[in-house]
């Protein structure tokens, strides 16, 4: 397997065990593409589905899955804590290996527009396939939900990208689009004081002036299990090239230095790529000249 | 590719690339092994070969080698700096992925018989393979080179473990064994005083009493690309797992601040398995419960 998408949609059903498995049955059955996880969640009614393949591959996985989902989930029934517009809701391409940024936004706009003509779902280009700045953003496109789509779709500025004016009458509408790879980091402090977990979040993110491609917020952690109570920054790293790992690390570390406070541990949540991690690696270990392409051995691999 | 097991074996020749290239053929040629490297060496009249496959690739391409070399190499006519006892000098497997030691000991069994049987060639189990503790060590196998080892078979403790007291007349004896992977990892000070580098490598080293698993020498080097002079401790580290890559560097730095010396760079030389990076990735970025092989992505590919 030479190039690697991933793709990660996700579902608007979270219960039914039998829908679940004929949606992630459509990634397994196709060739080319390996379906490495799926997450439901109950009170989401909502299941993250995580794949991986070429182009070819992720393409043909894809529209499979929203024609199956289209087929069996129903979103004027469907009731979820977390907003949903369409029966797959979002599905985005990262490029992994061998895959350019312009790759995955040339394999949004395939699935796209196949989607709309083959399951009759219109389709809103998103992140980096957006042909209009404020379609960049979910949130944006997503609001009103599945319930507002019908009359938002009629909006001057909402005419979806594939498929017309028209939602699917049960399956709505979707956004597909090419993002980066994103990290979910959280780095846990030795304080019960959110406010400085709070404070640490905003003087490093991104909208507040600090680093690119950094979310943060500041949370306060109650594990029941441990009994443990403490503050947390919680980070979303939405480009790692662009900010390593090593880069917010330390700039937390100096930030909460400020309020003599110290990072306990840090958490990776679910999956990051391996040289997210081995950037991090060069810098503390300060290796000179490291070729990561030719001299990780996995990478002959691959 | 499930499994991966490496192989990175010597072959006494190289000068004439006629003779590496079909040796090199014959790893190419074999389906279940992928050859990544081959880097002759002109002064030493000697090349090392890697490639990676599954035990059953590794064996066929193994043995399909030793009959090329020992059918292409004469050591009665080889001239070279770098001691050698066979056609093939020395053969190692190394467990990569979803192979353990004791599949490599295994491998090195049933490719030993068969280079015995197939080649003509006596074979020594060496390192973790060896049945007796003198002949985990290579060079004591080793001593007296092909022009003595005829006598040296004879010798009642060093009959080979395959193959008999009479050595192959032109391609000599050899040694098949498992060993864990290698990682040459120099650390570079910001002296020019060489007796710092060598009391900083005595005081780490297994040899020593310091860390298990760990060669290290102090060297002086002159750059003459970039006309700079300084020392180093150059390390040999024989099993990550058991002293990790930032355990050195700590300790090295630890060490060096008692000469008010400070490690400027380090060198990773050649390849390093991605475990041995992102090992050091978890301590530096101090990532609590991190699951290796479910949370890095490419983990799910190789």
């Amino acid at each position: 397997m030479a190039q690697i998408i991933e793709s990660i949609p996700n579902i608007s059903e979270g219960r039914r065990m039998d829908v679940i498995e004929a949606c992630v049955e459509e990634i397994r059955s196709t060739p080319g593409c390996t379906l490495l996880s799926f997450v439901p969640d109950e009170s989401h009614n909502r299941t993250v589905i995580t794949y991986i393949g070429d182009a070819k591959g992720v393409e043909e996985a894809s529209v499979k899955l929203v024609k199956k989902a289209a087929e069996l989930i129903d979103l004027t029934k469907h009731k979820g804590e977390h907003p949903r517009m369409g029966a797959v809701d979002v599905m985005p391409f990262l490029p992994i290996k061998e895959a350019t940024t312009e790759d995955c936004i040339k394999l949004s706009e395939v699935v796209g527009e196949r989607i709309a003509k083959e399951a009759g779902v219109p389709v809103f280009l998103y992140e980096q396939s957006a042909r209009r700045p404020e379609r960049q953003n979910l949130v944006k496109i997503r609001k009103g939900q599945f319930e507002g789509m019908a009359e938002k779709v009629q909006e001057e500025d909402w005419e979806p990208d594939f498929g017309g004016r028209k939602i699917h009458p049960t399956a709505g509408v979707m956004a597909v689009g090419a993002r980066p790879p994103l990290i979910a980091y959280n780095l846990n402090l030795d304080t019960a004081n959110v406010e400085i977990a709070k404070k640490i979040a905003e003087s490093i993110r991104e909208r507040n002036g600090g680093l690119d491609c950094v979310k943060a917020m500041g949370f306060m952690i109650d594990d029941e299990k441990t009994g443990q109570h403490y503050a947390q920054v919680s980070i979303n790293m939405t480009n790692f090239e662009v900010t390593p790992l090593y880069r917010v690390t330390e700039l937390v570390k100096a930030e909460a230095r400020r309020w003599g406070v110290r990072v306990v541990q840090t958490e990776v949540i679910g999956l990051c790529p391996m040289k997210a991690l081995i950037d991090s690696a060069e810098y503390y270990l300060q290796i000179k000249d490291f070729d990561y392409h030719t001299q990780v051995l996995e990478n002959h691999i691959l």
